[in-house]
């Protein structure tokens, strides 16, 4: 699949790389991560309703959302140190059921030819006990479905 | 020395860590960490000129500071992720020298017996360039000549 998630996660750092090629400008990428409206189509896995509380996507500001299903409510939050737009995002991620253990995420908006563009992630753990804990959580099969739906979004 | 600083930094991680005590509450350390007027007294290394841009201490609020000498200016910003007082602070760091090397440091204030406390610091950095990059910019004698300042202005 040419669509397909690369997330790579070595067992020795704190840091986590996956990218990811949309057919979409980079210009779409990127409103598809800024707009709220547009963002809670398809952030999550599968069968999460998303609602947004804050959402404030400029250097300097913040976020923070609630993902529920049948199961339960998580909530997420962050602040925003850089937004660059169609360039590049680094913000915070924090999630409630988990205070404290804090990630900070680097998000590249990259050009490719003939309308195509691709992300690029880089999330740095606070410590290897975090980064375990969300490796286990199934955050690779959620970023997976979430950019299925990306993808059905920008198409 | 009892109130030295002790800093480690393994060669096989992105994190650096380091404590240090001083003689007075942990009230009275936080203070100094939160009060403008009070952190340009001591945050840097000997000879530094500090003056604040922006200064916005709470939880989703934001720094900008220049540290000045003879040899030239170096502005710092970052955004605070957590500000719970008196506990702990959350905060993004970046050198605007080496702009996007974004670290996230995690600042906790701790009691000790006899009117006495500990500051603890976790800093992740974004890769091994820029934390090899850190070490090597005199960073741990900066933090020993503040941390020495920061004893006098609390005595």
């Amino acid at each position: 699949m040419t669509n397909a998630l690369h997330l790579v996660a070595p067992v020795d750092t704190l840091a986590m790389e996956f990218t990811r090629e949309f057919a979409a400008t980079r210009e779409a990428l990127f409103r598809a991560h800024s707009e709220p409206d547009l963002v809670k189509q398809w952030l999550g896995p599968h069968g999460i309703e998303m609602s947004i509380e804050h959402w404030d996507f400029r250097t300097g500001g913040g976020y923070r959302y609630l993902h529920s299903n049948d199961d339960g409510a998580y909530r997420f939050n962050g602040v925003l140190h850089t937004v660059r737009d169609n360039e590049l995002v680094i913000q915070t991620f924090e999630f409630e059921g988990a205070p404290d253990m804090v990630n900070l995420e680097f998000l590249w908006f990259e050009d490719l030819a003939g309308g195509r563009s691709r992300l690029r992630g880089r999330s740095i753990c606070p410590n290897t006990d975090a980064r375990d804990a969300l490796l286990a959580s199934g955050m690779e099969g959620g970023m997976t479905e979430g950019y299925d739906r990306l993808d059905a979004l920008l198409g």
